[in-house]
């Protein structure tokens, strides 16, 4: 099965039995939105918990939870009105958009199909579908050219590449004079209420904050189904650090666990991943977490961004990639945002966010210190004294060594006042400047920030790819290929099914009762009283994941079937909802409860079929010749 | 204290530990906006997550997850478009914007506050403010005028009022040619799922979905902080049922149980809500829901909406109202939405969203049959035969009837046939009308819809008033007011707080393997290690609404104790855990901790003091003399 038949599979099992389909879909959907089903919202529900006490809980995080509805001036500070574009090129008989690195990729792409390719070419092919995102719009545009690529289907020419913002627009307020946007990620609600946060964990660094909430962006043509959307669920990390230690505060507890690295310096198209060790917490922490869920390990990797792929505020980007049919995703970025956002959010609002260190002891600091003598400032320039005082005490550590220089070789200085738009004549009786050495207690600082930024709904697609496979069951003469999502208990939709075996009311009521048990114990479970088969049951259980099924038949015993070993045990009714829960919440593993339970024989169809002729056998010939029987019978059968 | 001033205490208190604040604070706030902090991160997750067990698991109801961004032909469809408005006017000078009936209510309730009113203009103003949702917009601009109302503080005249859309707009895609809007309700998100909904559930009804997500109303003038907002959270519910039996189906659980109903006709301006059993399993549950929360069920009531105040989707509706200090307010809606919705998305989109019903026997229907006679229609009226032969087949049952009659007693009669702009004649021979029995095997029906809607927001507001008291504590020789939240174990911030009594490294250590045993358990906790006194520690956890406070002394027991009684028990460290388990999910209550462990005599900054006290004297008298000594200091300190 390659790629795309494989994705195929998956997507027609997630869209019949809804865990996910394309939102209004009765009304032909809108490109990058879609809908979760009931078992997809549980499935979500259940990462976000898992995520909340992996990170929140575990770390002693403080969550907050900010609207969506942005106002202006937070995202022009952040740089997002300005910088958070994509580049866009036209179709210019059409008018439809498309964006300008992704048809050089696919163009690339396609090219690297073709055998005949020089070396160089495959070379050159290569190169570009490995730096594309470096590239300038003048670069972009001029390697469009070159290829001569046109608009996709209609093959027209395109457009130059421009740059398109992704934010939603809209208006706060009735009279439509608040610009406002939908948040591009959750950061900013975090970054801007930093001073509260910082007292709220008594002044001290470091510490973390959490939110998960909606971020939009309005990408110019959504394509890969669930994995580029335009409204997607963010689980985001601010941790605020000392700039000069930017250690986790658990680093003592990192392990030289090895995991594939990708840094920037061996992305140039030829090399790949390498295995190093990892020697940061905020890594470790995640990998645990995304192992945790059902992420194959062999399939998850850290690559550096490269230095134009970043975004505007992170000095430095690693991203968790999982492998799946659309390739390598990101799907966490741990950016380094240093001090850009509280900087940026401390100069437009004019409330500092910073943080304060005392010092165990007083510190001697060399401090600048410059004193305009206003009086004979005042007799030499009237008027414009005030804002000469504000350009002298306004000159930088540079400037003012110049000028003090400047008067002491000379008496007198021409000064070049901003604000008065000419230069004036200061002698050295207007001002002194000197170093003095100064004892501080304490210094004032912007914190450091690093951020990982969870993209659940692409967290939970390629969860849905690697959990997914494939089994032949035995119907009649036919063999079918049925469905399975391998999900853990703590994540899965349902944590359970109840059948009663037969369509008898006292199988009936004792599966109700276990039913009404599981769930007043919080263990969320489906009852499937129809009258297919057990085998049929069982299928369209494991299709949505369950990871145990329970069966009534001979109370006060029922059968528990692990999905994926299709191995039962016999366990006492009173006992079922202690065992899911120890099964759910991770107290005990399925092989704890079969080394605890007796094991009861697996039934499949097959087996059943063999069972009865067996039972047949067993009475003509009686007891003592059964086993023979049955190793004819196997034989026969193969 | 009058109800200005608790609410006052109340936000501050909310304020100054982080619970809630205005968004965007650091750029002045954007009225209408709130940010949880911490605490209320925690306590609105926790709401949440109480919600989630006590309506989805519980009743088993299906949940989706949709995105906020929506499309304008699905609101079109929905009728907000055209309907989901409120009345604004304009202040004619300075352009600001207000909300008619607010101004109106306004007025009404100030000139009530006067004593010297007569009984008429009493009457003539309760009856306004009760019934004020009800005017048009002339009626509304026609009281606006009478009573020479003008705008708040500029006192400038006001414009006639005119419908305001609430939706905030957006485009989606590149081009800006698809609008959108952020959805004013989860609801659509469901509606316009039905189909998969209801084949998911097998085919049958009833069922309910639910959806929890963010919420946008663009409020012309937001009052009241945290009750009016621009963007809130919603848990809706939506029951798909048979039209004709709307019972729901946990009916029969239903207690004849007593509560504060407000039927329409009550309210007239005079009378007030009267208890009366419930007699609804989805009001029943909900009360339910409230109460454990922790909302005081002597100030929850429902009242019935009057006709003109429903929403244009409603046939009828009941609000659960919490009455908090701005008076009661509507916390929850119960539309009863009927087929509106289903039945707008159907005609719509083209996409049926019906159920089916097949009949246990086939029944017998009375049906009209037209059938046109092609070959004549066609010789008499060649190119124009097919739209006439469309126009007969388009007639309703009572025109047929009279064709039938006007044809059988003449043979000929004038057909108007729009398509064609004209009458034709139209023969008997042309066209054979009857009635005919025939069998059903089964009914094609739109369901009908109850939709219990939760505005989170406001249900935590109000449980934040409810919960909150004040009471004396000695510090020194001052009796001081400390705030305390009686949050119950399943909604509070955090469970416990683990504080070492003392500064010394042995406690600090139990102290710390405690909190991480209690993490690892998922039992969030907050460790207080300062060496403020332990009564301090105490009050700033009380304000925080933690209900339980573990104190490490003397290993290996703790003392824990309780927020409210403030009563102490003393416990094993290895059993910590485990009791605060119990006492968190709702399996043992604080009684039965405080029958199980032995008490611990509870010290306070004054009993510690008078212990102290006694203590010296017992040294000097002796044991003996300590009871007497107890009793001539407690006078004394009396």
């Amino acid at each position: 099965m390659n790629k795309e038949e494989f994705r195929k599979k998956v997507m027609n099992a997630l869209e019949r039995r809804f865990f996910c389909i394309p939102s209004f879909k009765i009304y032909g959907g809108v490109a990058g939105l879609y809908d979760y089903g009931p078992p997809g919202t549980n499935v979500k529900s259940n990462v976000l918990a898992l995520w909340r006490r992996h990170f929140v809980l575990e770390e002693n995080m403080m969550e907050v939870d900010c609207p969506c509805i942005t106002p202006e001036v937070v995202l022009q500070a952040s740089g997002h009105v300005d910088k958070f574009t994509d580049l866009m090129v036209k179709d210019e008989k059409t008018g439809t958009y498309h964006r300008a690195d992704h048809l050089l990729k696919d163009f690339c792409m396609e090219k690297l199909k073709d055998q005949s390719l020089s070396v160089e070419k495959v070379q050159e092919f290569k190169h570009v579908v490995a730096m594309f995102d470096d590239f300038s719009p003048e670069q972009l545009g001029s390697k469009i050219k070159e290829y001569g690529i046109v608009a996709p289907i209609t093959k027209n020419p395109l457009s130059d590449p421009y740059p398109f913002n992704l934010m939603f627009q809209t208006s706060i307020g009735p009279s439509g004079m608040i610009p406002g946007y939908m948040g591009p990620e959750t950061a900013q609600g975090i970054f801007v209420n930093f001073k509260d946060l910082y007292y709220c964990n008594g002044s001290k660094l470091p510490f973390a904050a959490a939110q998960i909430g909606q971020a939009f962006r309005n990408e110019i043509s959504p394509r890969q189904g669930l994995l580029r959307v335009r409204e997607f669920t963010l689980a985001e990390i601010e941790h605020f650090l000392y700039p000069e230690d930017k250690s986790h505060p658990k680093f003592r507890k990192v392990a030289d666990l090895e995991f594939l690295m990708f840094p920037r310096e061996e992305q140039n198209g030829v090399k790949d991943a390498i295995k190093l060790p990892l020697g940061d917490a905020n890594k470790r922490n995640l990998y645990l977490f995304l192992t945790r869920l059902g992420i194959n390990k062999e399939r998850l990797r850290f690559r550096q961004h490269l230095e134009n792929e970043m975004a505007h505020y992170a000095a430095d980007c690693w991203n968790a990639e999982i492998e799946c049919s659309h390739g390598w995703m990101e799907c966490v970025g741990i950016a380094d945002r240093s001090a850009y956002d509280l900087r940026a959010h401390s100069e437009k609002s004019g409330t500092p966010l910073v943080a304060h260190e005392k010092f165990s002891e007083p510190k001697e600091v060399e401090k600048l210190v410059i004193t305009p003598v206003r009086k004979e400032l005042g007799l030499a320039f009237k008027g414009d004294q005030k804002k000469i005082v504000e350009a002298l005490e306004a000159m930088d550590e540079k400037e003012a060594m110049e000028v003090k220089a400047a008067l002491e070789l000379k008496g007198d200085v021409e000064f070049q006042v901003c604000t008065l738009g000419k230069a004036v004549t200061i002698k050295s009786s207007m001002v002194s400047i000197s170093k003095e050495i100064k004892k501080e207690h304490q210094r004032v600082f912007t914190p450091s920030v690093i951020e990982p930024s969870f993209g659940i709904g692409r967290i939970i697609y390629c969860f849905f790819e690697h959990s997914f496979y494939t089994r032949p069951s035995k119907a009649g003469n036919e063999v079918e290929q049925l469905n399975v999502f391998r999900f853990p208990p703590i994540v899965a939709p349902f944590k359970c099914t109840v059948f009663p075996l037969e369509q008898n009311p006292g199988q009936k009521a004792v599966a109700e009762q276990i039913s009404e048990s599981l769930t007043a114990a919080g263990i969320s479970n489906i009852m499937d009283t129809t009258g297919a088969s057990i085998g049929k049951r069982y299928a369209r259980t494991d299709e949505l994941g369950v990871p145990f099924a329970i069966t009534v038949d001979t109370a006060p015993t029922v059968t528990i079937r692990e999905r994926d070993s299709k191995k039962q045990v016999r366990v006492e009714v009173r006992k079922v909802v202690r065992v899911m829960q120890d099964l759910t919440n991770g107290v005990r593993t399925w092989e704890d409860i079969q080394s605890k339970y007796p094991s009861h024989p697996s039934i499949s169809t097959a087996d059943k079929f063999l069972e009865q002729k067996q039972r047949r056998f067993t009475t003509i010939f009686g007891v003592y010749t059964s086993i023979i029987i049955m190793g004819i019978f196997v034989t026969y059968w193969i």
